[in-house]
């Protein structure tokens, strides 16, 4: 028999790319496993999954906030409120029984946008954070942003001809996706020159030329603070960006899972699309996204987020309810990691004093490293790395010497693949190559997480090999 | 603007259909919120949501079993084992140090396909069950049952001539999916006179009406034991229908999810695919689906389960690697449920009585429900009821007046769905109509769960309704 072959599939699917979890975390994981053996004969001990923002993996270990573990145990097994009361803050107690009595067991389906609880208390923490009000059934709680996104470009891409604007670079979350649903990605690029700030008018640009093109030009990604690049959109252009919009009739993806991770937040605080678009009075259609993944929570495993929509008539709510029942429900476990990040400890809680210690040693040692590591990575012969105010990377730059574009090219690679490759099969450490995010034709960077132990041992076997390798090809 | 309007969405959504979370579903959840006032003026004090197998859900309440919250608990907040040792048993603290130290926190990104100690236990589950070797590389964990059904259906369905063989009834889950990425659902009936058997012949039949349709079938979707039915396969039957897959070169989907619910399991027991497949050493590709969210765990919040390939080449595991590898992980806390479920404590194990305790009762329970449903409802005049060998349901046959159906046509809803909406008006009882699993013509069916929390009253507001209806319709 024929059997199942690949060329019996869904052409779409050999079409889509995620270098997040590409080649180079394929033999990340084989030397994960390797150094398991005595003889592994790798020159590194361990292996540092950069590639991935990813705070709590093994080795990285940024410890959960116990508040939220306190929570989240005292609901996976309730009887423990009485087994071993001191061992929880009264508070704790008293969030796991007010979670327990309105959602019931943790072990069954909630409704299909999530608990409606949870989401009131979504609507609460935009409300506040935004000064305008938020409405709890236009909220999708979702098992991690990715989710979301997933089904708003399902939605959105209603013919091979549908494009959505993305950002250049981008997470390969948006252009696998589209690839996955026969959608054409339209991308503008960021400005490296000024700090990867966004501008409307390549945005502009880039919905011409697919306009010449038949495009139908669908939606618009804004990732804010930006992933790869971290660079954090100021007011006036979000709204120019919110005019282009309106005026283009597109639909605005805002991609906010990275609000709380701003190394500057209290001079340079996160402005949300969702506070720009009523500021301004706009009926611009916006979905706003955010995760438990990323922030100072960190708790990726949990797949937790939602979604926002603004501006969004009841038909198409209805629609997205009835995609999501499909499914069933986000998982519990994430729906109370949402409550926890929305709901955190206040002044006066017995938590708080814990709460605050945690959040802000996560904060500062994020920011502290972010800034080492831009500095010394802008020390190195033909690497330059903008200080990037936010998110969990750096994006550096790399000026790689002709004989090592060569070689990449007869090794059949991208010059930054190629690079990253032996970076990952000299020191250990995987990071993702430039060409996984998008970039400018001859171009080469790659995308490092600013999570990692010692960030002397980090940077130090960073530099080692980049010299290394630039001595190697004659770049020195 | 324009705005974001549905007839600017993606077509092919607007055809999904899934009928456990629809109307009536939604109705119910009116309900509810209107029996919070005090003056609601419904004719009954509670909604018992039979439309859905959610055996823990608030008002019904089956138990989840202690041994896999106490694990998940500690896994939560690993100090606990430190601060309240007495409140686990030793084998509990045992396995969570375990998966502890072998996956790191529960709040990172595991492996895409699932922690790899996690897919070794399944393997050894599935080695132990069937007698035949299974490879953790060809297990995909995932967030419950659905995702890999819809990753399935999304792969297979390569042109919108793609078509998959499903039965009738079946679980909306497949119509759904397939109408979502554009594939023709191929229905053969299951019969109902001969306990909703599966017929080899009836799906040969409708594979050659496929193919003279232009139709290019990929797939069969067995569900064994069957989702609404609850028939059990016999093992001639299964050979014939991997020898039918085989003949046709079709990839054969066997939902097993309800594998532990077997009201019968001792006289009766359940035999996977895998084990006929290796049994007759078969080269049919073959995915079986698993689920933590039925059987006795009952942990459908959790989102957990997997699927297994059997006969599937590694450039296709691979291609399952990268799409699963965009949506990043399943949910640890699912992933933790999968481990609890193959690998429950064993005789001598300290937390061994209580599991088996909470077992037995709740196969007795259901066991027992079952029966005494199926018999009371024989005897209504109008129905009749397959009396269900195993999963969490029973699917009663209506006939229903003349006056009724006329009744439903001008009210333009089909006659069970009209039966299903009075039901629930009256009673607060939400069950699902068979038009929503498919019947055939003229038929009129509902499907309800056989969970509820006293059998008396609720198989007697059942009863009460039917006769009123009856009579209301002239049908006594």
């Amino acid at each position: 028999m024929r059997g199942l072959q690949l060329d019996s599939l869904n052409p779409a699917l050999l079409n889509v790319q995620y270098a997040v979890r590409g080649e180079l975390a394929i033999k990340a994981e084989e030397h994960r496993e390797k150094l398991k053996t005595d003889d592994h004969g790798l020159p590194f001990g361990k292996v540092i999954s950069s590639n991935i923002g990813n705070p709590q993996q093994k080795g990285l270990d940024q410890p959960p906030i116990t508040f939220n573990r306190q929570v989240a145990a005292l609901l996976e097994w309730p009887a423990l409120a009485e087994l071993a009361p001191n061992a929880f803050p009264k508070d704790v107690i008293a969030r796991a029984k007010q979670l327990h009595e309105e959602i019931g067991s943790i072990g069954a389906y909630s409704h299909s946008q999530g608990a409606a609880m949870i989401r009131r208390h979504v609507a609460d923490f935009i409300a506040e954070r935004d000064g305008y009000p938020s409405d709890p059934n236009h909220i999708f709680l979702t098992g991690g942003a990715s989710a979301g996104v997933s089904l708003l470009i399902n939605m959105l891409i209603s013919s091979p001809k549908s494009g959505i604007l993305i950002p250049i670079p981008q997470y390969p979350l948006y252009t696998a996706t589209l690839a996955a649903f026969s959608g054409v990605p339209l991308p503008y690029h960021l400005d490296e020159e000024s700090e990867w700030a966004t501008s409307p008018r390549d945005i502009e640009i880039a919905i011409e030329k697919a306009r010449k093109d038949g495009i139908d030009v669908k939606a618009l990604v804004i990732i804010n603070p930006g992933n790869p690049t971290g660079a954090l959109l100021d007011e006036p252009t979000m709204e120019k960006v919110v005019h282009l919009c309106e005026q283009h009739d597109i639909v605005l993806l805002a991609d906010e899972v990275y609000q709380s991770n701003l190394h500057s937040r209290h001079t340079h605080p996160f402005i949300s699309f969702k506070q720009v678009v009523r500021q301004m009075g706009s009926q611009v259609p916006l979905v706003s996204f955010h995760s438990i993944s990323k922030g100072v929570t960190g708790e990726c495993g949990r797949r937790g987020g939602y979604f926002e929509c603004a501006n969004i008539g009841e038909d198409v709510i209805a629609l997205m309810y009835k995609m999501v029942s499909v499914g069933l429900c986000p998982p519990l476990s994430g729906q109370i990691g949402v409550d926890c990040m929305v709901r955190p400890p206040k002044p006066g809680d017995e938590s708080y004093p814990l709460w605050e210690k945690e959040t802000n040693e996560t904060h500062a040692v994020l920011a502290a490293r972010t800034k080492i590591m831009a500095e010394r990575l802008n020390k190195l012969p033909g690497a330059s790395c903008v200080n990037s105010p936010g998110a969990l990377y750096l994006y550096p730059r790399l000026e790689l010497p002709d004989r090592a574009v060569e070689a990449a090219r007869q090794a059949g690679k991208e010059p930054d693949a190629f690079y990253a490759m032996q970076l990952l099969d000299e020191t250990g450490i995987c990071v993702v190559p430039g060409s996984g995010f998008g970039q400018k034709e001859g171009q080469n960077h790659y995308r490092l997480t600013c999570l990692c132990p010692g960030v002397e041992e980090y940077v130090g076997a960073l530099e080692k090999f980049h010299l290394g390798f630039m001595e190697r090809y004659g770049g020195l």
